[in-house]
């Protein structure tokens, strides 16, 4: 296996399994004096842990884990050293007993297969590697990035945009965090908890779209050849299990447009609007965001807005049939602890993925001038 | 700036502008032994080019250049020698008087403004590195990429998806390639043909999707965490100018279905129709494809399937209002060469990026076992 | 900072200072299917420990610990998964008190100038990352990769060649590892206790000179340009602290050599004794091993031989006097438990240099054919 | 093959081989606004060319090219525009046939049986891509580098330090370059002109030392584990062909020292005479230089002084036998167009490999504050 490293000059390099002794991540080429706790991590990774305080209650597993986080290294009298900055999480409640049952079993919709044509030989429990858990290395590892964007003046907003069919409105994304499924409006989590539990009644699971808005980013962002800054977070994103599709700004709907209402007018900045002050000394905003906030791979000052676009989860507990390792069709029933989406849980994973992105072109960008 | 580099094993490294003396690449990590010539790489940027063999006539520039290609590097006797691989085309036919009246112009849906925020300094000739003539090294390295696949017994397939708002039937992307328009089917290309006529006498541009399926690659190919092989493939396509949304198998679809029906169940295989076998010697396929052939970010067996959707191009001759540099709302009327989409000609990028990404994961494989 | 990772395929990141919670790392990209346990990592951190079966006794620090090694991730069953091995080590007994009397001194022929200079903030605790307590997380990683060697017949021997201007005869390096001080022969160890015992007393340091040969490397391994074989063991063996010369077979002799004298003349070999085998199907072996079994960069099969000259160590208990952080000039009697020599303990660390370099090169050359 | 990229930030991408149509390579990452041009790389070039100004005209190869260098891309208006610098020099007076001669036998001390173990193939003619003529390459991308260091304020200088076993004073290493054989005092170079023929005529050839300084680089420089600047020196160094030896600062003889000896003590400064100035404000210099410029992998504001030991070239005129691709002995003279030294030759090349290296280093460091 290998790809375990994310990020070019902010980088987090993550490790563990569900049912190993635990998991977490090294983070390399953080800058020195940052002010960083293991408070800030426990708060970033505590937004992600379910069945608290009705956060995503009917969809959310029942295991429940305190996913205590420890630095292990990197930080010194409250500050970051420029050392890396190591984290661990110790797994507790293992149950993979529930798992041995389905040792020989390819589950459809999971990992099971592909890992045994890799590797001929695979880690059945939990998925290992592919689990869920493996996502919260990505929250406390987002935590620090997210430190490092604020004192740049930038702040990254996350919500569920729709559950099941039903859509949100994207009108106070500002404030989802503050509210039950990181609903971005005030009513549509009573439809969403109505419909999670109908799912969960019928042994089923659901789908769902995130919408991940950056504000703040420093035009000038983005590397315009392989390494745009979108190239980067469709990288980001869609190594997020379950995610299907990523869109940026306009997305896919760019595609039934004209040139004449696509393109966004620049226009000098009112004062208090700026999207950002060019060289010359001129302020600009723009008269829309098609773009999303980045044009020719390059941020352009205005919010960076993605929206991914997730399958419902493999694991449901109706009845399947599939095949085993030796070719024998096999009735599988899943137990053990699964949620019935990966909403509203993968919501501060994308916004950490969102965080590494952006940190690591920040950094990158000191280079680009003398 | 930074990232002209494609690629962890087999990669390409570019560089070049639209109005400089040429663009070309390197390929280094082919391995040796490969047959390729120049020849293979002319075939490749041929079927790049405008304004031939009626191929997106409609749609395409006028500007027509042969894109002679001549490889400088890394073959001898007709094959690769394990040495870098550099190929070089060069550019006549250079009009940069067209683009100096609009040298203080931020064309609105451009990467100008992004370059001058991120330098301080632009090179305002063609759009310089941001010129779609910079994926013909793309496409000329993907050339090189196709061939190891062949030989590894995989092929990639790329049609035109939806044009200007019209879909086609993907029924037989197979031979898309032999007609206009990278059609899928006979008969939604002369549809295309009209909606570009009038949409070009409108002075406007239009946007499409574009779908490429890579059949017969290995099972176990990707990395499971960050570098999962959809994600790859979305940071490749994502990295395309004009792409806007990326999606694998259901893509955006999926947000809406339930695990019931997006899970693709594995049979035994039929005679002659397996997608891969397993370890144990059991042959395997699949029910559905909703996974477009990537599960937990490694194939399993089956195609893969990606789909760009891409934004109308900025450059439309009717006349924009935008700011300069300074400040001043000015009018903006394109003249020089202009497309008025980047379909179809965007087609072989998007094929030539997969092959890049599909060859890089199949070379890293090797890695993965003892 | 930046760097903590070392390899390309197979590669180690590591984390952690001597004063802090603990020490260790991930390595990514291990094959699935090697067999691997805690005691494996633990044999090989146990070579390096101070103060036990006297190995180097005289030389090493009192400061005793356990070094218990544990595996966090990536060994199921008794077998590498493919997922990252992540290992980790908890300091005990830390006397940070030691140094905080030396806060603001920055000690000579240490990195605490640089550190300041680089982060304006530094972790003065042991000299932090720069602590030679941060080498047992590449002693680790090492032993990981040795077992991969010894699977594709390779191993490493590694022994102390010279000991304070005392050299040793290298005819027995196969069974240094069993003789107290790493010594290649039956005689030197005991001038270098005297050297040793009579420096500590004199509250001196002394250097030395380590030599690490691997034997069984199959030829073809290394890159032709930057990536030679050479030029990545030099990169590894100079990232040891206190190494401040690395030589290649015979090393810095050759620049008073001449080419009749230095070229290796090839022969055909004699049954039992080849280098390798030809794609031609003839073995060879060579006359000589002036190249230390690399040529042009990239490994002919010969041993490779390598050595790496070590200065000695900065801390000393006899009185100095440097500058502090406000440029005042200060006594400096250092307390502490400081070794007067990285000798002997530097030759585990060396040895698991080589070791990660030759698994990546090994990894990577399976990327080399079709 | 792998490995044609040198550098993290400022990255060197080189092609080509002695014997096909030219040599090149792509700089990415060069920072926008810096002033460049054809005739500064030309410059650079010029330095390196044989056989003019008697510039080691006894050692050097009769073999006469004027090395024109073309930039591709990445210039506009006299200025990096950020993007890729490509450049390129076309061969002439190519002699294959000379060498078509030697197709089946492996030289001694050459990569020729390297090549052929590595990939079952090879370019017999010139040496393919382990020509010394790969090395133009370093020296025009180590040109653009020099000219960002100048804009920091540092300078290399290089000279010989000892030819075939003749050692220079190193008195005047600044003003080297403008003397015959990059002599570093007034009467060496007559000695080594002398060695040079002798050597000639018995058909034999030298090895020499060549030594590097960079002066005025920043303190701070280098990051404190894998990645110490001296062991990315070590790594440039031992990457270019014929070195078997590299040495920071007091190099092996620091093997023989005493740590109250080495030690260099940190003094506050005289006015003028400063290596740098702390983050409190107060300017040091050191006593001595032991270090070479480097402590604990980063740079300490004094000169940074770098010491390549290289062997014979492994071509003589002097008859010798070595073993074919099918195991037959056959006389071996070799013909063609030969240097009996790598020196003076290679002086502009470390020279470049040094200025690649602090210049990747100089951007990354941008990034390790906030």
């Amino acid at each position: 296996m290998n790809g375990n490293t994310f990020g070019r000059i902010f980088r987090l390099t993550t490790f563990g399994e569900s049912h190993g002794p635990g998991l977490g991540g090294i983070v390399d080429g953080c800058p020195a004096g940052l002010e960083i706790s293991e408070a800030d991590l426990q708060q970033a990774l505590d937004e992600r842990r379910p069945g608290q305080d009705g956060r995503g209650g009917a969809a959310s597993t029942a295991r429940s884990e305190k996913d205590q986080v420890r630095i292990l290294s990197g930080v010194f009298a409250g500050k970051s050293t420029g050392a890396p900055i190591a984290f661990y999480v110790e797994n507790e409640n293992q149950r993979s007993a529930d798992y041995e049952a389905l040792a020989a079993i390819l589950r459809p919709g999971h990992a099971d297969l592909g890992f045994f044509m890799k590797h001929a030989f695979r880690d059945y429990r939990g998925g290992g590697r592919s689990s869920g858990r493996e996502t919260l290395c990505r929250v406390a590892g987002g935590g620090i990035a997210e430190k490092i964007l604020e004192k740049a003046g930038a702040r990254i907003f996350a919500c569920v945009a729709e559950f099941g069919g039903i859509a949100a409105n994207l009108e106070d994304i500002e404030n989802a965090a503050a509210r039950p499924w990181f609903c971005p409006d005030k009513v549509t989590d009573g439809l969403w908890v109505e419909a999670a539990k109908k799912t969960r009644a019928a042994g089923d699971s659901l789908g769902g779209k995130v919408r991940v808005e950056i504000h703040g980013l420093p035009a000038g962002l983005g590397e315009p050849v392989f390494d745009k800054l979108d190239a980067r977070l469709a990288y980001a994103f869609m190594g997020v299990g379950a995610v299907k599709g990523v869109e940026i700004g306009s997305g896919c709907a760019a595609a039934d447009m004209k040139g004449s209402e696509h393109n966004d007018p620049i226009l000098p900045a009112e004062a208090g609007l700026a999207c950002g002050t060019l060289p010359t000394g001129i302020s600009y905003r723009f008269a829309s965001n098609n773009a999303g906030g980045v044009l020719g791979g390059i941020s352009n000052g205005a919010p960076i807005c993605v929206t991914a676009s997730l399958k419902p989860l493999a694991s449901i507990s109706r009845k399947q049939r599939s095949m085993d390792m030796y070719g024998e069709m096999r009735d599988l029933q899943i137990g053990g602890r699964h949620d019935i989406s990966v909403i509203p849980r993968v919501v501060p994973v994308l916004k950490a993925m969102a965080a590494l992105c952006a940190v690591d072109f920040l950094l990158l960008q000191k280079t680009a001038l003398l």
